[in-house]
């Protein structure tokens, strides 16, 4: 079933609203959350709405945050995010960031008691339209073991980095630093297909292939999978998200990060505050004229993308390709959204008395 | 064969003396270049000496090189190396960027012009001594294949992240980002046994565990392997490391990228100067107090140390760990040299009448 991006906006911003946003913050969480959608990362987008709403019911969220600077320099800053919607908190961070990049040529700003942001990528691309390379990177609660562990210790921890061109579209690599993400196994798991070799452990450390090895006891593997093809690179990329957002900001790291889901316990002893994020802006003209740069970039881009292919693939992709021509698609032909999804979605609605229907 | 550090110090230091290096410059170069040495990456080391030498006899290489600054805003710089050793000019621009952020809290530089840096480990880590987070990457020619592609389109293109922490000893990743540095499959090569799934792809972008496919056409692997286990990520990191490198800098980018080995005929219309690095430096009291930060950055290295190993592994390992129990150990006992290594060094020191002995 498709449902058009005015639509599922309009209930959103509702919802958001009705949760006790402001008008402001209800638009920007709405375009935060939706941008996942359009761009066809639908693990994270509207499917994740009653998620956001069931934290503000425990009081997890707080849905008008005061969010405040803690500690400053000319190129850095620490943001407490009071235990606001990550898809409100994220984006004023970034901006933040940029306005740092404007006076000093780079802005970077960690933070510290936040929620989920959604995906890195719409944070990350705030920088783009400032002629500004954009970064965005969020630790989350443990899945992941790291190389040689049985336990899980991070988040899937994803980084976006997103670069300017000239006449071609951006660079953006929006990217877990797991072999795959958690979204990708909930396919499988509502399929009941096998997941790929090295996306998985049992709970004794085996690889499995078993996509309900993760819910029993298991974990998902960090980027390069098994220790002999580099799982370890994986590991300290994690570790490296996990660091700069949260022992930089004074959120929670490693297994104690706040988990997603509202009904899953909060771990004990917890050493920081909520989630952590970071962000980063460069200005390129901070180091060579932009025109330079982005003729280059376009000249980059143009090279890789006419690169020799393996016999059976079509052309060799640009991070961020897949994501805008299913961003364009979408725009005009609508998102589909699971049935299950519009169910959910139909019960959120009727609890708020807002319609939600195709 | 071991050899003292002190021995192939004055060694080194002779020869980066003898091409024309200033006393400085040969200091300089020589700690830099024997750092591998200590840490384990036996490829970066002494055993590359005569390599920078014959760059320099093809004037690929200026052993007097007047570094300098093109561009600068407070928190960055891009810096023309002028054709001087990588091994020389990375340590001056990431004392630049750690000046910097002495100022404004964080500095990044960009470098243009330059050569083969050796450990990006030996550079991110000079931060730590200021309690600064460093940085260090550079780009390197072609022998990696993005995703689909049959062509050499990026280096192995090395990320060092090197975070302080209080008690503990900091946390270093270096890390190729391929599934394997080239100088393990060299190691491969010597001894003629096959390479482990995922590591390279022969000329036809097929799948191969032949050691000498990559001198026959094939190419190296980003980290992920295959397209199943994400090798668009390790492609994507990659390109993160090129563009960092060399877009924002002006040097030369993805297959134009100089080679390292002097016979090795330049690639044709080159669009940039030299290969490019880029350097980054954070004051950890530019986010929250440095104590605080550290007590953190300790809990989470023995959080991860403790945890839960699979069973026949023995521990959970920190990023940095073996380098640093490597170095321990060879400050001590000595460094081995390959014997092809040590006739290398004998036949250059014949040259400059330097003697190399044991």
């Amino acid at each position: 079933m498709l449902f058009s991006y005015q639509q599922l906006y309009a209930f959103t911003k509702k919802v958001f609203l009705s949760i006790g946003c402001s008008e402001a913050d209800g638009e920007t969480a709405t375009a935060t959350l939706l941008s996942a959608d359009l761009r066809g990362v639908d693990s994270h987008g509207v499917a994740r709405l009653s998620g956001y709403v069931r934290l503000w019911e425990v009081q997890r969220v707080n849905s008008s945050p005061d969010i405040k600077i803690l500690h400053q320099t000319a190129s850095t800053a620490t943001v407490d995010g009071d235990r606001g919607l990550g898809l409100v908190v994220a984006p004023k961070a970034m901006k933040l960031a940029i306005e740092k990049a404007r006076s000093v040529g780079t802005g970077w700003v960690s933070v510290q008691n936040s929620n989920h942001f959604g995906i890195a990528a719409c944070h990350a691309m705030l920088a783009l339209e400032e002629d500004m390379i954009g970064i965005a990177m969020t630790n989350a609660s443990a899945l992941v073991a790291p190389t040689f562990s049985k336990e899980r210790m991070l988040g899937t921890n994803p980084i976006c980095v997103a670069v300017p061109a000239g006449d071609q579209p951006p660079f953006v690599a929006d990217m877990a630093t797991t072999t795959a993400a958690n979204g990708k196994l909930e396919i499988l798991q509502r399929k009941g297909t096998e997941a790929p070799s090295g996306w998985i452990q049992d709970k004794d450390g085996k690889s499995s292939t078993d996509p309900h090895a993760l819910k029993n006891g298991g974990a998902l593997l960090p980027l390069g999978s098994h220790v002999e093809q580099g799982s370890h690179k994986g590991y300290a990329l994690g570790s490296i998200v996990d660091i700069f957002s949260a022992v930089l900001s004074g959120a929670n790291y490693g297994p104690w990060v706040p988990p997603f889901p509202a009904y899953v316990p909060m771990p004990q002893n917890m050493p920081g505050q909520g989630i952590g994020h970071f962000f980063g802006a460069m200005r390129i003209d901070a180091f060579r004229p932009a025109a330079d740069f982005k003729k280059d970039m376009d000249q980059w881009i143009t090279r890789f993308r006419k690169a020799e292919t393996i016999d059976g693939y079509d052309k060799v992709l640009i991070p961020g390709d897949p994501e805008r021509e299913m961003e364009n698609h979408r725009k005009e032909a609508g998102i589909p959204l699971h049935e299950a999804v519009i169910k959910d979605l139909q019960t959120l609605g009727e609890r708020f008395s807002i319609p939600f229907n195709n």
